[in-house]
């Protein structure tokens, strides 16, 4: 069959279901392999709060079940998931990035995980996030930040808040990472690991069953692999969630896509904007419009961002009454964020709600021409963990990294990021898509578009060179299998 | 014919539409009546910002030529109408209390005020209120505060925020007023005054065109004599801005009526929660069913209420952005009160805000069983203004006017306040129904059946005393109207 010889870990979900369903490949097989995975990397990269062996095994057996009686809950059955620190899911702790525990009601699956279970698909694990998701670079004292594997030298970070996520997909011990994204948290940290992250609008799926950043801007999201199991995902999660009717994809010169050369590119550390400028080159070449559209609105949005956001005194909020006030056990990176959002004023916080709604719907109006904005992901590339021990330092990248992605969550629009190239320093460089609410299918048909035109993030980028060691089983040479391909 | 013998300022809204429509009175009459009657006490109880003369008379000619052409354009044609000075009026300056005139954005009319254009209401002038709506006593120290005419001896105060508006009905110049009510505006003055105070829920009645205070609380309302008035009038706003359907009337025995003592009338000052009972008897003796109902969620809505609710940085953030920022102009006790919100911080705000949403949630549950709540309006009975110059003693009256009515609004809910009594003093004494939203023309209903059972302001309460001189020109003595009756 075709897909002998090719390393599991080459395999889009769309395959992986072929294999599982075609009997070439069981899910117990798949939860040992990531097992494998998990054991060879994992102390390395440091993904996960705790990946769970057993609970692997023990679903990957119910889908086999499922799948010998015949039945076939959904496309994500059996493919491994990792699990952002953020989400409750029964039977394991939530810490949320805090030093200890969140009590027990935290535990409790909203209605995406549940979503994921009714699909029997295979929870590996708890990723890594910033404590409380406060913080875009990815960074963790208590529990430790993950390594992101673009770096065979140097601890670069990961990105964040859901820092894990990117890194477990490298790792190769999930298909799907599910994160959340309040500013930039799926995007970031896709754009520092080469993957594809998406968040849909805030409301469009159920933020319940989480432990809340912002009352105003979190949302669910989920980190893949390739554009094309960004498709699937988001049809399968959406079907569970919120059903939506798909338009139809489009040829790239159907669309009419945005830049904002003067907000989203000038301030870009070197070769990234070029990187991007590259894509639209091509983009064009295609046949796509690219229509170059002042934003203001950004630059507006972003002062409230650089202000301190509306982030800070919403999560505050929820200190002492939904979240335990443990205040004196925090990161000391989150406790600084938090000591300015402490002193904001309701007057300044009203102020900034009254206008970001003002300024969404001014962006939504001017957007009403294009199908997305096009910018890159992030303003810098992920930076090296020892220079972030300088708090000015720690800001600025923080505010870097957050800067194009936060002024559409402060928006309320759906957005996302994918890979389009790697830095002469070998780092990933992000493209951001991004449009108003309602959106969400269309963003994900324009960066499958843009995938097939320019190549996944395996074509684009290779392999992780702190992974390149790495042999990986095939699905042909069964005896490296413990369980057999069945 | 019936209405001969009758002093015109006896007439309810139907009966004068009646007389209007029937030729035995012109909207010109009318309209050198209320003149009379502003012209012959408005000096003494300066309800009014200003009183338009001229616009009145110009008005109304334009809704007799349309009686004469026969064009019936609503059942408030030709009558007049005060407005309270937050609402922009084409051709008026709005002043919502402050020191100066506000920028000519604010006198755009927003659709109530149109709505009432349309129908060929006669608008006779801008009523006073307290400076941006900020107080439920009534007091402005910029433009004076109206007297109610309740106390021959004693400036006692009108309540407020729409201080002159239930002053200019019993001036006679206006058969309905316009108010305003976010904590209690449109009730409080409504109890203090002997008149019938109406608030439908946030969001049924546009806000537009009329200066904010509380963007959370913030909502239209009326004052007018009756409760036969209201539903006149309830009906008639409701089609131009909302239309709905109304519930058939019932007969009080159809009608379970909440009542929560302990809230609501344990801290009355003496004779108010007496005269409530008295009704409650009566409406028990008509075969109402009277529910006990501990509405917790109170308590902890006026808590929230007490530590300065959330209407303080909702007006100050409209300073400096919608509103001009003239914080050194500001009336003592405003900027009293804003300086205390101006220290908020947006974490209590964003709690308050919060736990509001959960308690209306938990109140409207609560109330589920019961057509309406029914509580004395107010704690205390108008004040005489000279007692308000401690700030102790006038912070102590404010809240004791707008705690009943105060968490009703911060639940969402729709309310009104009718006359039940004068109290020993001679003080009007009201009765409040609330219900949460929707329910707003079930309230005007059983107000209706209420004061079917009781009687209305006139029959209960008489003439306030500082009118009593006052003869009043009959229907039927027409030499007395220079305009003559047609």
């Amino acid at each position: 069959m075709i897909l002998e010889h090719v390393p599991i870990g080459h395999l889009g979900i769309a395959e992986l279901g072929r294999a599982l369903r075609s009997g070439c490949l069981s899910a117990t097989s798949l939860a040992h392999h990531v097992i494998r995975q998990h054991r060879q990397h994992g102390e390395l990269l440091g993904a996960y709060k705790f990946f769970d062996e057993r609970a692997c095994l023990a679903q990957a057996a119910v889908a086999d079940s499922a799948f010998k009686a015949g039945m076939d809950l959904g496309p994500l059955q059996g493919i491994p998931i990792s699990v952002k620190d953020m989400y409750g899911v029964s039977g394991w702790p939530t810490f949320a990035g805090a030093k200890r525990a969140l009590p027990n009601q935290w535990r409790s699956e909203g209605p995406l995980v549940q979503g994921l279970r009714r699909q029997l698909a295979v929870l590996v694990g708890k990723t890594h996030t910033v404590e409380f998701a406060l913080g875009g670079l990815g960074l963790n004292n208590h529990h430790g930040t993950p390594r992101n594997p673009w770096d065979t030298t140097g601890h670069r970070v990961p990105g964040g808040s859901s820092s894990g996520a990117g890194v477990s997909l490298l790792e190769g011990s999930a298909w799907v990472a599910l994160g959340t994204d309040t500013a930039g948290s799926v995007r970031v940290p896709a754009a520092y690991t080469g993957t594809v992250g998406f968040r849909p609008s805030p409301g469009t799926w159920s933020t319940r069953g989480i432990v809340p950043l912002s009352s105003t801007c979190d949302t669910p999201g989920v980190l893949v692999r390739t554009a094309a199991d960004l498709a699937l995902v988001y049809r399968t999660l959406s079907c569970e969630l919120s059903p939506t009717q798909l338009p139809t994809p489009k040829p790239l010169a159907g669309y009419r896509l945005g830049v904002d050369r003067t907000f989203f590119f000038a301030r870009c550390a070197p070769g990234i904007a070029e990187a991007v400028e590259n894509v639209l080159t091509q983009l064009a070449s295609a046949g796509a419009d690219i229509v170059e559209v002042r934003l203001t609105e950004a630059d507006e949005a972003y002062e409230i961002f650089h202000d301190g956001g509306i982030a800070g005194p919403e999560l505050l909020a929820s200190f002492g009454t939904t979240l335990p006030d443990r205040h004196d056990e925090l990161d000391e990176s989150v406790r600084l964020r938090l000591s300015q959002a402490s002193s904001m004023t309701a007057t300044t916080y009203i102020r900034s709600i009254r206008k970001l709604d003002r300024l969404a719907q001014q962006a939504e109006h001017r957007l009403s021409h294009v199908d997305a904005m096009l910018t890159p992901s992030t303003l810098n590339l992920p930076p090296l963990l020892e220079d972030l021990n300088d708090p000015q330092t720690y800001i600025r990248a923080n505010i870097d990294a957050m800067g194009n992605t936060g002024v559409f969550s402060l928006f309320g629009f759906c957005a996302l990021s994918m890979p389009v190239a790697l830095s002469h320093e070998g780092l990933p460089i992000g493209l951001q898509l991004a449009a108003p609410r309602g959106a969400e299918a269309m963003l994900v048909q324009i960066a499958c578009a843009i995938e097939d035109m320019i190549g996944n993030a395996r074509q684009l980028l290779g392999t992780p060179p702190l992974l390149q060691q790495q042999l990986e089983p095939r699905l042909s040479s069964g005896a490296t299998f413990p369980n057999g391909v069945t």
